[in-house]
């Protein structure tokens, strides 16, 4: 396995090679969610680039930038275990060299649901990827499910701009009890680690209700919200049910219905989702 | 010479051809301006093609888009006598399929000189670029002096996004009385084409007191904002002085000016600019 550090040798690296590329974008800290994601991108292509950058411009000022949980050299092993073949592991000086001024924005997908409370947060997103989509000239990415608005504001924008490149959006990986993972799920205490696990049983809450045919989705919203409130110390950012292709407002003919949600816990903020059909 | 419609025939070309390629974005609409950037791509690439695209996204509601000039038939000839291997001429609907929501924005730059009364003119530019940047995946790329903002912002676009393109910039192609040539000068009455003159006249100005010795940009700037509105029946839009390199106001230290104006001549909105080193 090759760690690269620097877009040049990326870029030489992508030239000499002849096969397909997978490319999973990561923050690090990698864990069973990042390796599922891993699994999936060798699955689709002869070599596997896993990047690693705690990239700067998807954190407001106040954000958790600084703590953010960092660990290397255990994410290298878990990549080496996992035959990635290229970790891709640049500094802020040579992803972000002063003078930079350009982003890629999404309209109207990133201002709303996560966007709301974190609103340079998307935009940050797209541009590191489209760095990245250009760095690595992958055949495909992996991205997961968790982040499910960042997975439909990617695709659009990999659409939009005519990357070319295969979206995979790879399934949550859940803890025993159903909180999906995370990185930032380090942050908990003891107690606010057991209580997330409310998150994942009100979108159980939502299955079982649509499941058995029921459609009054604010009504199911209110029981959801109830659910956490009274069963953890959250406080809830969002709850919003929306369709799962466009995040547009649910009509009589939506097909795919994402039920998704973000909750704090002290201050870590954490997200999940569930698509029902 | 082929004539390619479709983004899928398009990336199919590219991944077929081995050989380096050129691209020269343009509106179509060609003049000797343009054959000079196609003659810069073809020294420079084993591989020439030519975009021809009106690109709606960088024209505000109420500016010229529905009257811009088009002649493909004629286009398309003139890019045969010149040698280009592929003309790419897609459609709206290939290039902005309903949907369509990701912008690339360069901050600072996009919003002064031009687009001060063109605000989302340049955030058009860069998306359009970008997409071609993606679909043609040019080795270079080359763009016309005559656009000094324009090419600024392109350049950033291509190091901040790493799109890798070697971007050429080729000089200004003039008429005998030395108005820069474009594809709206078409719009000019003959009288407006007559007083037009003085656009480059004034720049010239410019040029003999800087190379006299003088320094006093904003007194120069006057006499040339004196010189055009004796002499013709222009609106002045800007007459500015910036570091060539940057756009940034001029200092001390600064090596190369880049002294650009707009005017309009009845509706006709012309641009021109000179570098001073």
């Amino acid at each position: 396995m090759k760690v690269i550090k620097t877009i040049s040798e990326m870029r030489r690296w992508r030239r000499a090679n002849r096969g397909t590329v997978a490319l999973v974008p990561t923050m690090g800290f990698l864990h069973e969610g990042h390796l599922s994601l891993i699994r999936k991108a060798k699955s689709h292509a002869q070599q596997t680039v896993v990047s690693i950058y705690v990239n700067p411009t998807q954190f407001a000022p106040g954000e958790d930038l600084d703590k953010y949980p960092r660990d290397i050299e255990r994410d290298e092993a878990l990549c080496r275990a996992e035959g990635v073949d290229v970790v891709f592991y640049p500094s802020n000086e040579e992803m972000y060299p002063a003078g930079h001024k350009t982003y890629v924005v999404t309209e109207d997908l990133s201002g709303i649901l996560c966007g709301k409370s974190r609103p340079t947060h998307f935009r940050g997103v797209t541009t590191i990827v489209a760095k990245l989509f250009n760095i690595v000239q992958p055949d495909s990415a992996v991205f997961g499910q968790k982040d499910a608005q960042q997975a439909l504001i990617i695709n659009r924008m990999n659409e939009d701009l005519n990357f070319g490149v295969h979206i995979i959006i790879a399934s949550i990986v859940r803890e025993t009890d159903g909180l999906a993972m995370s990185s930032r799920n380090k942050y908990l205490s003891g107690q606010h680690r057991t209580e997330a696990a409310v998150l994942y049983q009100s979108l159980q809450m939502a299955r079982r209700e649509f499941e058995s045919g029921k459609r009054d989705f604010e009504t199911l919203k209110n029981k959801m919200q109830r659910h956490i409130l009274h069963n953890s110390s959250a406080k809830i950012d969002y709850i919003e049910y929306r369709d799962a292709e466009t995040l547009a407002p649910v009509q009589t003919d939506t097909k795919k219905i994402l039920f998704l949600l973000a909750a704090y816990f002290g201050k870590t903020r954490l997200i999940d989702n569930i698509i029902l059909k």
